[in-house]
């Protein structure tokens, strides 16, 4: 598949575009681990919201796709009311999938939404909002910048 | 304070200065919400750690100091043996000397290590291995960078 490097500040402008299109109120930010860590930095310190916590899934090794995905380290919602799901990209979907319903049966009172980049046509769930659509395999800087030598 | 904004070129830089001062393995990488995330992303994607999981504390309003610190969304730490605690900055130390008790309570047989990018040479703790020591107020880019303008 055809590879596009994903800087920075493009990743700083898409943070800014999904804030503008975000029409919600939200308590809690999860990340999911990792890729949804920087853009849950960043949207926490724009909202000001410090409960944010995070959630792991294994599901893919690499490139090779296993054929489920285990949600755990799951997060104590506490107080949380409207909780916003995060993560870099819905690929196939099966991780956000999994991911809400989890979620969703430990805290069936709590109101879950999601959010991502970068979201795949073909995937199996539509993010609530997201920024652009992928048609390429997304080289994102924090899996780039960090691996090039000194 | 003088205060220095602090650039994501810089955060990279250091991030890889900070991955050759580091002479452990671990197999766990918990950031300390949310100072720690963006570091923590790059870290896991450095290492190929996907036990990335956050911890949480209140203890700062703003700039106005808090006598405690109060720690809470403990992660799971399953087969956790050598877990690496990372933030953005030690400043005073409170909040890595209250994460660090609670952690070594509920996992007493897991080892736990430290790592900043700052350290303030008043802190009542020093991470074991930091980059920068900090004499100004620090503006990360992704306190301040998310909050200009498009």
């Amino acid at each position: 598949m055809e590879k596009r490097y994903y800087p920075y500040e493009d990743f700083l402008d898409d943070t800014k575009s999904l804030t503008q299109k975000i029409d919600w109120k939200f308590d809690t930010i999860i990340p999911i681990a990792r890729g949804g860590f920087s853009l849950a930095h960043l949207l926490g310190e724009y909202y000001n919201i410090r409960e944010v916590y995070s959630i792991n899934t294994i599901g893919y090794d690499d490139t090779i796709k296993l054929e489920s995905v285990k949600v755990f380290n799951i997060p104590e919602l506490g107080e949380a009311k409207n909780v916003l799901i995060v993560d870099d990209i819905v690929d196939s979907g099966d991780t956000l999938v999994e991911v809400l319903k989890v979620l969703r049966q430990a805290y069936p009172n709590v109101n879950f939404k999601t959010a991502a980049l970068f979201y795949k046509k073909s995937a199996k769930i539509a993010p609530d909002w997201y920024v652009k659509e992928a048609d390429k395999w997304i080289e994102f800087f924090w899996t780039e910048d960090i691996k090039r030598k000194i």
